[in-house]
């Protein structure tokens, strides 16, 4: 997202941010279409470059592929079966986040230094070498509560709040407003 | 939560933090039953003191006081007919997240110096009288994303992160763990 020179984002505008991914692990395609969505939408939002989606979901991936082109960007959901390569191959730490892990105080500074960073959240189940695979396993308040908050408040942390420029490359831009809604639609690029 | 006193809150835990209650209005109890608990855990989880939900939904509330009751804290779910005398009678700044509002960083400042602060989010169908009702129309993020995300970032922003002290009438209390998973169990109080 173009907004990482915005004036708005804290401490970490003075300096290069991690680029994340997430990972979302055990999605069930009949009984979470709602909730990941959210995921994926907030994983745009906050400033995530792509999520992959363990198992794929084509009509998923096409919803929000329809949202990131009318509001711009390049994220995507990239659709995979097999969730240990997504996370052998990623050349960066890998950050499961879970109530049962340390802390996202105690390891926020050392992801802060990393050039890519991936968040990867369970489903209902989550695979137990999933706690093994990754590089740390942290948690975002040590109750229970949801995977598109500690994605969010993981991102935020990380990156600052998005600031209030839209991408490039959007068709549609918020102006924002003290009371009511305000959108300006700009032309497609040829 | 008696995460007050936690080192690990930032800026926050030096001073009084403002006691904030969450709104959702327009809950669709046939269709959005995982996501409002999403967001009922989030705001428990992140500090809130209840959830005012509108319409009631007995299920939804009695799944949430089963967690309380395990996990801690006094938090509820509060089910109301009329979400207006819900923002008319509150006693502090009424703010409901929208991506057409003003941006959170501007608004946080007045809001950190609030003594209650009720967030308010909307369903698929925002009342247009929510925005006119409301003391601040504030984004988090000027892009679409998931209600879930917009209050755990906001309660995160206005009261840091979570400590890692459970809430003293847990029964059930995580011990963080690098791997795996671990949970000390506390006899029930007389």
């Amino acid at each position: 997202m173009a907004t990482a020179s915005s004036g708005s984002r804290r401490k970490a505008s003075s300096r290069a941010r991690p680029e994340v991914s997430v990972l979302r692990v055990g999605h069930r395609p009949g009984r979470d279409p709602r909730l990941t969505t959210h995921l994926a939408l907030a994983a745009r939002a906050f400033g995530a470059r792509e999520m992959f989606l363990q198992p794929p979901d084509p009509q998923l991936a096409e919803r929000v592929r329809a949202v990131a082109h009318r509001w711009g960007g390049s994220f995507a959901v990239v659709g995979t079966d097999d969730w240990k390569k997504v996370v052998r191959a990623f050349d960066g730490p890998v950050v499961h986040l879970t109530m049962y892990g340390v802390s996202l105080e105690k390891v926020l500074p050392r992801l802060a230094r990393a050039r890519r960073v991936l968040l990867v959240v369970g489903g209902a189940k989550v695979p137990p070498d999933l706690y093994r695979l990754s590089t740390h396993n942290v948690a975002v308040g040590h109750q229970p509560h949801s995977e598109v908050a500690a994605v969010a408040v993981t991102l935020e942390r990380l990156c600052g709040l998005p600031g209030p420029r839209a991408p490039r490359n959007a068709r549609q831009v918020i102006l924002p407003r003290a009371r009511g809604k305000r959108v300006a639609m700009r032309p497609a690029r040829t």
